[in-house]
């Protein structure tokens, strides 16, 4: 399986990934990671906010080789985003041409209501996040939905919604094995 | 014209498809019913359950095949789903590489309020189904929604959002004629 | 920078086109107006409404030649629309082979909620529309965002949703003009 966890922060997909990766034996490769690796290795930049700053055609050039590789491994859980709020707007996580190298068997799209959501960031002090609004979050959640089914269509995969809800992980780490058996 | 209609269970599309192929004469293709066929007729399996269980690029071929036989039909409406609800996810219905086999001129997404369609679902004993609430059904006819979209933007087919009330069928078909004019 | 600006009718995404353009020296195009600039170069037909009764290959090559024109543009903004409302369905603005022709850097989707929309609306006596319900205007606005979301995946280009509300033009096109920076 190649299975892609998306969601927006403080829905919990770190938890739930990392709980089936563990009960299903695959490995989790985040995608951020892996292209600021390549950025490295071909002495581009150092930092992951200096990816966004080169040329176009560079950065989807590093995207390309990054799905690809991952569309090479086997039994991965692949950390990434549908949607990635900026100012300058949603931009997508999974655009096509990254979509089809990666060519998932399945799209897990982790949710939770949007009041848990914010209380969940702020009880993290680990990172410095914008404050958004209930109804902020809700924009971003619906995005993120909007995103998978049009990666769904595009190469097939299913689409898992995984609600997280306080208190419930287990439940939601049991549903996501459905989709193993 | 090749029109695609969709629909959750419960939705009632198939009262709606029947009057709607009745009074512009066009025939009704099941899509999934000739994919068995063509399954069937090479000895791929006999039951429909078990399509799901064949490799995934000899289901890719019976999707593609059974697609490019409806794409050479003219005056056709093809019964078929957007989204198929399973344990596992939200699989597509219509995938790009069937979607543009099909090359439909409309896309028909029947809908209904969740507590009818709750209320349709419990009154049909000839089929088993699990049991959903309401906000389950909600997330499906969304889901449906989005994939809609997402067909119309590749294939360029319009798409037509059919509300189907209670004790209301004759207004649904004759919004669905409108696409006939 | 290439942007897309879409939105329903009553969204006021002229004023804020126009007041971006002048700030950031962008053209603003309307794609509509291009297509039809074409097809009257070519003979095919002199109004607006008769371009969607042409033979469907002929739309389409019009349709890309006016995107690829587009494509070729730098600083330009583009007005046209996400979905189109008609008694047969949302008719897509950007289908794929549009979309890519463009190639935009940014689509932004101008939005109000409903009851501000249908009161510009009736205030409006420039132009004869139907009369939408609030529920019809929240169906189009969901429709655009759907739609949105699918070209971004297509393209790669990021999403703005513009909320533009009653007396707070300023902050709608500071916001827009984040994307600039």
């Amino acid at each position: 399986m190649r299975v892609i966890v998306a969601g927006v922060p403080g829905a919990g997909k770190t938890s739930i990934m990392r709980e089936v990766a563990n009960r299903t034996n695959h490995d989790i490769v985040n995608y951020g990671t892996l292209m600021l690796e390549l950025a490295k290795s071909r002495n581009l930049t150092n930092d992951r906010d200096s990816i966004r700053k080169l040329p176009i055609e560079i950065q989807k050039e590093l995207q390309k080789e990054a799905a690809r590789k991952i569309g090479e491994m086997d039994d991965v859980i692949v950390d990434t985003h549908l949607t990635i709020k900026t100012p300058a707007g949603y931009f997508p996580g999974l655009p096509e041409w990254v979509l089809k190298e990666i060519n998932p068997n399945l799209i897990v799209v982790v949710e939770a209501v949007p009041h848990e959501i914010m209380r969940r960031r702020r009880l993290d002090n680990t990172r410095k996040r914008d404050f958004e609004t209930q109804g902020d979050i809700k924009e971003h959640l619906d995005a993120n939905k909007y995103a998978a089914f049009a990666c769904s269509i595009l190469t097939g995969a299913p689409v898992m919604i995984l609600t997280n809800r306080d208190g419930m992980l287990e439940q939601a780490v049991e549903r996501f094995m459905e989709a193993f058996k």
